[in-house]
């Protein structure tokens, strides 16, 4: 992102940009810990908010907090919408959009009751836990995973496209055996019963009564039982696969210097190199 | 498929059969795209009617929406039939008879009034889907997945053979344990509950209640657990494998040198390398 | 075994022997699938004596189906003990005994009126099967499966160990949590449930209903998920290992003959293989 | 643990250090196979007693073989004490404090009645059980999977936070579009249906109803089987890696001949490998 403040802005912007857009110093690494763990508690407080029996002793505390976070929230949304050389680029990125409806839902509940529910889109603030595995150890590892998802991903497409052609056939099939009832009362219910049944869930919600139809989710079973081992052998191979070709490995010429007796050469020495006779 | 029309039949029919059986030219890619669209649309419909909230109300343009589609499949159907060179080896290949069962059952429901759930076939065009799939990227990844489920063929069918008789034995033991009871009413069933508890699916429509039953569900469950790692470790160590085959090995000629006794010449060597003689 | 006849023998005891105990003569192996067809036969009649709605209307014929089978294999019980050389051996070893249990339960039903269920050890005579595998192209892919684990075996055993000793302790933690209430009512049954969990079956027979037994069991599972990765891992290393370590390529001095610059001689070659040249 | 008796010390110290301690004697072994079953004896009448019917008919014996072994275990632990050469070291130590905590809860029922239940922290003494694999075949094994696993602690911490971040996403989702209900209460309980999904156990206690819920759900579900074959495709590759680190590849001499500019000089060479000069 080539959003960052010009050398040319006064020093506060720059500084306050370090600090709160990169984590390489000090001060910005000390500065995503603390947002990461005020997003994690204005999201436990949402959570307990949406239990009746802490909200109906707590919520007068609970909306106390969540007015705070809100108003911190509110502050670094401003800051960062200040300090970056784009405004408009950061509102409209991914990130900008997330960090803005992390502020909205609290101030819609003034005017609308029931929207204190769309603070569960803070949530989504979150993502940004991925930006702190930049920090030390977790780069090279997380890479690792996403590098071999993105290798994997055309395989896992395609495996994908064939599992819910899988289910949708299925589906319809269950559909039609257990004729509407034992809760496959529409395709796409029954559909949802193959899924839930192809990826070893297994809700129970909805289960075959029929002969034909427990003959069929047998096979599904089976079937889904081998069918799982195709993504995981695809992203086990990928992740076996050595990240690069090795480099060559130098061979050294097998001639021992007549002089010193000095062996392992390189293939197109003409001189030892321990003693400087010619070979 | 040798079926296509002759060099000296009428150019309209080469056109349309390059359009509607080929995906190499822009036409013919496009059809291929609006056909996959309109198989997806008329699934989608069926799936709809299905549902009764949605057929009460809007029943009556998804039936016309199903008579559109059905007269396009049924153009469709008929041009094929006229451009393929040998129209009878078509309608009896796999897909033909797909194409041909697509329509039919919308001309039933003339007669019949409960044919229209035969109409569920239609989703096994989907099975053209497949076919898009030789475009571009996908093909090499969608034949790797392929050519390792193949070459692990035996595996799987040995490793699905000795599944299944666990299943049965394991399924009749339960039914003699439970008594008949808890679901457990006949060997068959008991088999299927056997299958839903290996392949870790576990709905619970049918569960062990009694202690021994238990202990035996654990048992199963527990080697379940073990035996899902075979067809993983089946097909990973098959996608891992190397692509082409290893580089020959360098192998000595199997001559020893009257003279010196040496071995390990060279497979060409024509002189001893240790005493010079001619091998 | 050594416990064919011996040559001394009547030649009809030899080839009875060669036909029943051995599969490598197109005799052997047409009885060989007869054996395999009769058993799965006479166990889906044993299946099907077990439904009720099919018990009442053909109970009599699978009776006698039952009564042809038990002839038959009491026929064969016998012709293979007249011609093993020694006949103890084989009623004593594990083939034998099944072979025995798979007579006797018919015979009791004489007697006592429910022990007709014992038949259901004939589905053990099952096992049999993979005698026919030794057929053609399974031997190889069958034995690769079984090598895979035998190799893997005290990994997975130090592996399931560990399981169950999680599963214990997490299970009488869930005991004391639950308060033996929600189906938690014993630690048995507690580590019944930990087992339905870890293992991803979850039936829902019992689950928690507390908010510390439902966190407990979000880390169970969770723990499970990573833990699935472990038997998995084993036996795929174990698949993709080479079967025999690689043997060493021999690397060729780097040495060109002065007299007919003939390279790639032997580490240690002092002439020319070519011309025979001093090197 | 440099907690051993001194040499100083007397003999029949350091003969019960070496029994109770040590696993490689003969002496020790055997108390080793003794307390593990001991251990898992006194765990099996916990477990027994909590049985209703059991308790109802047994009780009696089943609380005197819980004093044997409470004595058993406290005369075990004074000696333990006893003999090594930092008690207190031992007594604050992970597995001291289990060994403690493995005697009290029997002395806490004389003075409070529903203590018992505390026993069931001797479950935890089976941790023991892991140093029995140190015997013979297992210690490799064992060792290996720890090393595997280890080895892949990052990666699999940095795929379980991406899980867990998932997990309370889709969890509150569900909780908005459930509209709290079908089980869906709270933000917390919807996150614990979430679990249970994407580890695909799927209890069934909760599970949703409406279409959009479902819809929801099946796209949690395919990603969880997509997404499950991380952790395996790590630990899978982790323990395919070979076991012994790559041989060192040759490292040239980063120096430059300053006659001809040769570089890639081997690192303890003196002289130049092409023109002979002294580097």
């Amino acid at each position: 992102m080539e959003i960052r403040p010009q050398d040319t802005e006064s020093s506060w912007k720059r500084t306050a940009y370090s600090i709160i857009f990169e984590s390489d110093t000090p001060a910005g690494r000390a500065f995503d810990i603390a947002l990461l763990l005020a997003i994690v508690l204005s999201v436990v407080a949402v959570m307990l908010e949406s239990v009746h029996s802490i909200d109906a002793e707590y919520g007068y505390y609970l909306r106390i907090v969540e007015w705070i976070f809100t108003g911190l929230f509110a502050l670094e949304y401003l800051i960062r919408l200040a300090v970056v050389r784009r405004p408009l680029a950061y509102a409209l990125s991914l990130l900008g959009i997330i960090d803005f409806l992390a502020i909205v839902p609290t101030l819609f509940t003034l005017v609308l009751a029931g929207s204190r529910y769309l603070l569960v889109i803070r949530t989504l603030r979150l993502l940004r836990v991925f930006r702190i595995f930049k920090l030390g150890q977790f780069v090279g590892q997380g890479e690792f995973i996403v590098t071999a998802l993105k290798a994997s991903r055309y395989k896992i497409l395609v495996f994908l496209t064939a599992v819910f052609t899988l289910t949708i056939v299925v589906g319809t099939l269950m559909y039609v055996i257990e004729g509407g009832q034992h809760g496959f009362t529409s395709i796409p219910k029954s559909i949802y019963w193959a899924i839930v049944t192809v990826t070893t869930v297994g809700y129970g919600d909805i289960s075959p009564v029929t002969v034909l139809g427990q003959a069929l989710a047998s096979v599904l079973m089976i079937m889904g039982y081998a069918i799982i081992a195709v993504p995981t052998g695809i992203v086990s191979a990928q992740m076996a696969m050595p990240a690069s070709p090795a480099p060559p490995v130098p061979v050294y010429k097998q001639v021992v210097c007549h002089v010193c007796q000095a062996g392992d050469h390189r293939p197109d020495a003409e001189y030892c190199w321990r003693c400087g006779e010619k070979l």
